[in-house]
C-alpha cells in the first residue's frame, strides 16, 4: 500500500462510517502501549537499537496472517513527507511527537486506516484502533486482536505484579488509553461543560480538546480519556468509560433541546451565520473553521438546517479544514494567509454543491 | 394623498432615484428655514398661536397652482400614528424632534416626497428637497422654487441686513442647510475618514451619521453640510459644498482601488461574510444591518460581489431595515428581538429572491 492511499482523502475509517450516537459521539480509540522484553525503551535508545527494534516489529508483523482490509503495511517515518506526516497527525493516527520523523520511527497501518501502530514513540508498540462512533468495545477487540498476534511473534516486556511495562509510570499495566471524541456544543454553550469535567477528574477520566490543547476546545470537540492503567481490567476500564460517556452524551441531548426550546431565535440565527459564514468567507482560520462547523453540526442534527450534509460529510470538512490535508488538495505548500483562502474556497465548494 | 402612500414603501424619491455619483452620493438635501412675520417662532409659540401658523400655512400651500406630482398633501402630526411618524424619520422626510407630535405641528409633502415641508418644527416652515446623488443644484431648484411660491402667499420674516430670521442664529441668513449623504467605507476602513472630517471642520462643513448621530457613522455613511448661513450667496454654499464633495468622492473612488489592489483577499472577505450574514441571520440589529449592507454596497459597486442588487435596491434595504418600517411591513408592533427577528427574514427573502 501506497501511504497516498491515507493521505489523500479527506475519509477516515473514524470519521466515514455510521457508528452508535455519531451524532455525538464522534470516534472511539483504544491504545494500548507495548514494548519488548530485554531492550531499552524508545528515551534509552540510540539509533541503532532504535533500527533494531523497528525491523524486529518489522518482521513479526509481516508474519501475521489477518485478512486483505487488516493487514498492516509498513513505513519509515523518515521516508514519509513533513506533509503527508502532518496529515496522519490530522487523521489522529500518528502524534505530534512521532511526526518528527526522527531516526528509527515507524508505522504499521492497515488500508482502512482502523488500526495504525506507531514503533518507537514513547514505547517500543503503540498500538491503536480507531472506530466512528461511541464503540470503544469494537476498537478493544480489534486492538486486543491485533495486539494477541504480533505477541505471539514477539516478547513483551511484561511483569507478574504490574503489567506490561512502559517508557512513562502512567501507562504500566493494561498500557491502556481508552478515549471517545465528543462534540459538546449544548454543554459548552450553556457553561455545563467545566463542572461535568471536574466530575471527570474526580473519576479518574481526562479531558483534552480535539488535538489535545487544553479544555477550551476548539469546535467543542472533546477527547475524554482515562487517566488509569493500573489495578483494572480492559474490560472494566472500557465499561467505566462508556458508561460515563452516555451519561454525558444523554445531558447533551437534554440541552440541546433545552436551548433550542428556551431560546430558538438565537440558535437558529448561530447556525445560518455558521453556515452564511463558511459559504461565504474568503479567508477562514482553522480554528474559526471548527468553530463554525461546530455550530453547523448542532444545527443540522437538530434539524434547524438541511443542507445535504450529514455528520459523516463534517468530519471529513473537519479533517480537509487542516493545514496539512489543505496543502496536499492544493498541490502546493501555502503559507498561512493562503491556506486560509484555500480553506475558504474549500467550504465554499463543498457548501454550494450540497446547499 | 393618504400618509400611507409614502410609509408604506420603502422607496424614496431620494433612494430610488439614479443620480450623479449615485454609488457613493446616496442623496442631496436642501433645506429652507423660514418664519412667518409678526408671528412668535415655535420655541416661543403656546398652543394657540401654533395653530393659528399651521392653519396659515396649510391655506397658503393650498394656494400655490403645481403640477400634480409636485402638489403639497397636508398633514397634522398629531393625526398621524407614532409608526408612520418613525417612518418618516426613517426616510429623512421629518425630523426626530418633529416627531413628537406636539400640537400644532404639521407636514407638507409631495407624492414623490422629494419636497417635504414641516410646519412649527424650529422655525414655522422648515423647506425640505430631496434627491438621489450628487445633485444639490437640483434640490435647491426644488426648494427654492417651493419657496418662492409660498412667499408670493405668505409675509416671511426678513430683516435686510441680516435675511431670513430663524428661531436658531445660527440658520440667519439664507437659512440654507444643504447636504449629501455620502458612503465612505474607504475612507472609513483605511482610516483616513477623521483627517479628512477635520478638514472639512475648518472649511465649515459638519459631518454627522445617517441619523444624526457622531462621526463614528453606523454603515459608514456620512452626512456633509453647511455650518455658515450667514455671508454667503445660497448658490456660493452650495457650489462650495459640491465641489469639496466630488473631491471626497474622488478620494474615496481612488481608495476603494487601492485597497482592492492591495488587500483583495481580506476586502473579499468582507464582502462575502455580509452578504452570508445578511442572507442566513436569524436575529439582525438594525446597527449591524446597516454594516453590513455598507459591506454588500462596496462589494456590489467593486463588482466583488453579483447579486443582482444595485445602489437604488441598497438603498430600500436601508430604509426597510429601519425598526418603524419593518413594524408597517409585519402589520403590527414588534419588541426588539422580533424586530430583529423580521430584520432577518426580510433580508433573507430579499436576497434569496436576487441571488
Amino acid at each position: 500500500m501506497m501511504i497516498e492511499k491515507i493521505v489523500a482523502s479527506a475519509k477516515s475509517s473514524w470519521s466515514s462510517g455510521e457508528g452508535p450516537y455519531h451524532h455525538i459521539a464522534i470516534s472511539s480509540r483504544i491504545r494500548l502501549a507495548r514494548n519488548l522484553a530485554g531492550l531499552p525503551m524508545p528515551p534509552f535508545q540510540n539509533e541503532d537499537m532504535g533500527g533494531a527494534v523497528l525491523e524486529k516489529i518489522r518482521t513479526a508483523a509481516e508474519q501475521i496472517a489477518v485478512e486483505e482490509e487488516a493487514k498492516l503495511s509498513f513505513f519509515r517515518l523518515s521516508d514519509l513527507s513533513p506533509l503527508d506526516r502532518l496529515i496522519l497527525i490530522e487523521k489522529h493516527l500518528i502524534s505530534k511527537e512521532h511526526a518528527d520523523g526522527k531516526a528509527g520511527r515507524g508505522l504499521l497501518i492497515n488500508t482502512a486506516g482502523s488500526v495504525s501502530i506507531m514503533i518507537n514513540e514513547e514505547d517500543h508498540l503503540r498500538i491503536q484502533a480507531l472506530v466512528p462512533g461511541l464503540q470503544l468495545e469494537r476498537a478493544w477487540e480489534l486492538a486486543d486482536r491485533i495486539d494477541d498476534l504480533l505477541e505471539a511473534q514477539l516478547e513483551y516486556a511484561f511483569h507478574e505484579d504490574k503489567g506490561y511495562l512502559t517508557a512513562c509510570p502512567t501507562n504500566v499495566g493494561t498500557g491502556l488509553r481508552a478515549s471517545v471524541m465528543l462534540h459538546l456544543p449544548g454543554l459548552a454553550l450553556t457553561n455545563q461543560a467545566p463542572k461535568i469535567f471536574s466530575a471527570l477528574g474526580q473519576l479518574g477520566l481526562a479531558v483534552r480538546g480535539l488535538y489535545g490543547e487544553g479544555t477550551e476546545a476548539t469546535g467543542h470537540i472533546y477527547q475524554i480519556s482515562n487517566q488509569i492503567t493500573l489495578g483494572q481490567k480492559e474490560i472494566e476500564i472500557i465499561q467505566n468509560i462508556s458508561t460515563v460517556t452516555r451519561q454525558i452524551i444523554e445531558k447533551e441531548e437534554e440541552t440541546r433541546k433545552i436551548i433550542i426550546k428556551e431560546m430558538p431565535l438565537q440558535i437558529k440565527d448561530r447556525v445560518g451565520r455558521a453556515y452564511g459564514i463558511l459559504k461565504n468567507a474568503a479567508v477562514l482560520s482553522s480554528q474559526e473553521a471548527l468553530n463554525l462547523l461546530s455550530d453547523l453540526r448542532l444545527g443540522i442534527d437538530q434539524d434547524i438546517i438541511q443542507i445535504g450534509l450529514g455528520c459523516i460529510e463534517l468530519n471529513e470538512l473537519m479533517v480537509a479544514s487542516q493545514p496539512g490535508f489543505l496543502q496536499k488538495f492544493a498541490g502546493a505548500p501555502m503559507e498561512a494567509l493562503e491556506r486560509d483562502a484555500a480553506r475558504a474556497r474549500y467550504f465554499q465548494e463543498m457548501l454550494e454543491k450540497r446547499g
